[in-house]
């Protein structure tokens, strides 16, 4: 039996040391230990490992690292929203966003064009750049292929990208198959919608890219799902899963709680019962903002999974 | 200025007399009233409603409002995910859902074929027998027209379901078009891609019915959303309103909180940045489970409505 | 088993039908539901009801239902805080608090003298004519006995009062205790405390109250517990309760989750395993605003009860 | 302005440079790593710093993190409640706290004496121990003085505790007091009164402590607040400041939220209306666990303090 451990500082303690303290300290930092924990054996294991997220997060700095996950081999199949595509796109054109607070005065910020993502900002310029860029790029993709999946697609976006921080383009250097099953919902929607507007025979085929992400692993595969936030991202992945014998590793994160039966609030265990994840499966419920928790959750993993030898490529050191 | 009242309970008190107290107890009380009020006046204002809701709130008893909602008028547009589109099918075949409790065991519920969505429970026979019946109604949409929206596709099935408890059934029978931008993410994603799998030309155009959400309103229109839980369905509504200038009335109810930038936590003033709402709109957020805040505010809306005479067809007395 | 019925609503429906329908829409209705079933057994069994809320309750329109529930005989015990107290005495003497929003300029509040709790306001100049109320009440109540308990002191100061709507009033003329473990933690802790600074032999017994909190009931009576929101009322309340061998009904209404392990967001599940409520208890646990799930739940129980023949005195009717 | 900067992880990082990435991230990160400014700042502006934690944080491995902290000087004032007391003084005494999980069966929990705090356990056996043990102390306490106030009471006890990670013994070792304004509410309330019992002349005066609380800042010092948790412990500090003129500095982390009114889901923008914190004052307000957020957000002003040769006696060193 584990016991609770009464926690010191030291000075200089690093992340990994900390998390391992977290273990015995209780309540949400025991399940971000476990989060960790579930992360290493799902490596170890070498699962097809399923990573979702929502637009808000890629609206974060958490962008940058999921485009690191996947060049570490940390994510084998994305999942994803329209705004999350969009604000990578932005991103590695360029924009910029601006910090602010929750408390900012909305109606003023409307009037000079700030739209505000909690205590973020993407600003109506950003919105409107991306509007110019997307036109050229989506013709490259047309001139190649006319009617496509939407995995097709984010696949043709990220190779026209330079970016080593975006996600789309990380993605399709590494063969990492990006799914957005709401394709239509954002700006990307609008923009998608002009420009069939003039090419009726473009044509995106979401039912097909359903089919890939069935195919894209298999009943064999051991599989696991890194679920942040909730919302058609967390649910399509476990679907996903689900269909092929469901995920043996599943960490979820969020702030939605399960009292109101909701998906997004849904936790590990609630998916035993759909055979989402498998009954013995390795599974961690954190609840928190992914800011927070999902790094450091992360970086434990990452720390312990490198003296192992199992990420890809050079590992940053400071 | 107002000021909090001392309620107290006389016996027989309605549902319409107890929201008029709300509005002078305080904290939710007090938004409830004003989600209340503003519904009225976006029905007076004679807005074009969205009314948009998650798949979970279909697994409750909402489902049945829902259709009567769209009965009396309340609702020119719908906004929804593939669950719910699945479970208004599922019991308009006649399944039944269980009531269990938040705390069953999972793995037992696993066992038996029982999936739980917060404290109630969806069989796996009711996911079987959706199965049989989709089959010959997809054959009769196929039939007709093989490059279909989801819009059109929803009523199509809708038109085939006998229910006047059914959703798609009185959308379809009303002229109210339903949206479900991530119409793949569910059970009746991997029907369609079966049914893809034998007819290659069966194409589902998401993109085609972002255009007809965006001209099923026009700028000139005075739109009003009422938007219950978050996911794409909130975030899709608000963005159709949002290219047609916002919406001048908005009603959120959510259990999702804006400390982690969510679009599902975020409130109606957040959307005012966005131009999502006007900035003199009138609006309300309401924390807590829609499975209580909703029917209530609601209630208490059409009895006023119906007073003004403001609501479609024969209104049900006790 | 119970199944799920589609709601739909009839012209002119009550609280209390409404709450039958509750029973078989999903997620917290069932539960809210369940908490009126809870309550009208609770009744009907004769238990003793400690009754306990915070502070911020008795700021809203709750407070004068409170002082009814009393009067009905529906709470047999109080526990509550200091700043409920104070807010009680200075709507007797007839001190008004406004409505505002959760969004106001808490600077410029600040500036005008007036304090924010949520979305209510309570100004400085209550605090100020508090003050000059309180010394008279306190120099009768010194005057009679100089070493006193906290529920002692809440009953002289009760008897003083002349509110019908007043909880203390109606409590003294009860002959129920409100028992208040932090009575210190208020402005009325500063007012006592000047009180002593002349009074040096004026002593508030805080470890005698608890002798009577304990006494209060018995092994033997049959204890039933309704706490709305979380702190050190509901603790207390239970607490007392297992000291006696744990209540048999337990209602718990609050925002908070449990998550954290805070016995605010405990449920009355996790309750069982202190004993706090017996293995075989009736129980319900209400996520949500008690401004609206409270009155919700406790009216249809009244109805029931008045059916019954259960409750004290006059009916109000309509 | 601040902009959102993409994070990525690099070999070894250490907690302190992980905030300083949060700064950059965004939504609760962003608030973590203002939390560790504000500490920063409170210290070196030689503020009188207010700690308050409720009772499930002592049943966790803080405990030992706060007993090093007021070691470190980082404490001057600590509030918490009667349950924080008693579980330092179990482990203080060797008692161990079992690590489980969240869906424990709670029956069963009952049945072999295992009481549930979230994922933690207490066994029956600690307090049957404790029970033991306090008996003696007493004595010990009364010998010298027979009405005394809270924190006299818990330094005194703090005396007779030899444990470098205990709470009480390091607040008494280094002349900090400790209040607790609602110490009878919990198994010490019950240890309380059976002494009384016997001495009746034992008396625990509330009231004078109130005045020590006061007295204990004056209108001139800078005042500090770190709230973890909220409740009673969380009022009393606050109430604290504002009467000597409010907190410049104040830290809240929660996981209540300000939709009710609860004071404890309010923020340090609420706060400032009341004159609770001044208007000028550095604030954060971060939502989430805080067995995470406060051990990161501490370790990381201890890092910056550290530098800066503001912490007390010698740093531990890894």
């Amino acid at each position: 039996m584990a016991y609770v451990q009464d926690f010191t500082w030291t000075s200089g303690i690093t992340v990994g040391e900390l998390v391992k303290h977290f273990g015995a300290i209780g309540y949400q930092s025991v399940e971000l230990a476990r989060a960790k924990e579930t992360i290493v054996k799902m490596k170890r294991a070498s699962s097809k490992i399923f990573l979702t997220f929502t637009s808000n997060m890629v609206t974060t700095g958490l962008r940058g690292f999921f485009a690191q996950l996947i060049k570490l081999g940390m994510a084998d199949v994305i999942v994803t929203t329209a705004g999350a595509i969009e604000e990578d796109i932005m991103k590695a054109m360029g924009e910029r966003f601006p910090i602010g607070t929750f408390s900012m005065d909305d109606v003023e910020l409307h009037e000079r064009g700030d739209n505000r993502v909690g205590n973020l900002i993407i600003t109506n310029e950003s919105y409107c750049r991306l509007e110019e860029q997307l036109l050229p790029m989506l013709n490259k993709v047309y001139a190649k292929q006319q009617r496509l999946t939407v995995s097709e697609l984010l696949r043709e976006l990220g190779l026209q990208l330079h970016d080593e921080k975006s996600i789309l383009y990380q993605a399709a250097k590494n063969d990492v198959p990006i799914f957005c099953p709401g394709i239509t919902d954002g700006a990307l929607g609008f923009h998608l919608f002009m420009y069939q507007q003039k090419h009726d025979d473009f044509v995106i085929d979401v039912v097909k890219d359903f089919k890939r992400i069935v195919l894209v692993t298999s009943h064999d595969d051991i599989k696991g799902v890194i679920a942040l936030g909730g919302g058609i991202s967390k649910h399509h992945a476990i679907l996903a899963c689900l269909l092929n014998g469901g995920a043996r590793y599943a960490v979820y994160m969020t702030t939605a709680r399960s009292t109101s039966g909701s998906m997004s609030g849904a936790t590990t265990n609630e998916a035993k019962s759909w055979g989402k994840v498998q009954d013995e499966s390795d599974i961690a419920t954190v609840i928190g903002d992914v800011a927070i928790t999902f790094p450091i959750a992360m970086i434990a993993a990452l720390e312990e999974l490198k003296q192992e030898g199992l990420l890809n490529g050079k590992i940053p050191a400071a």
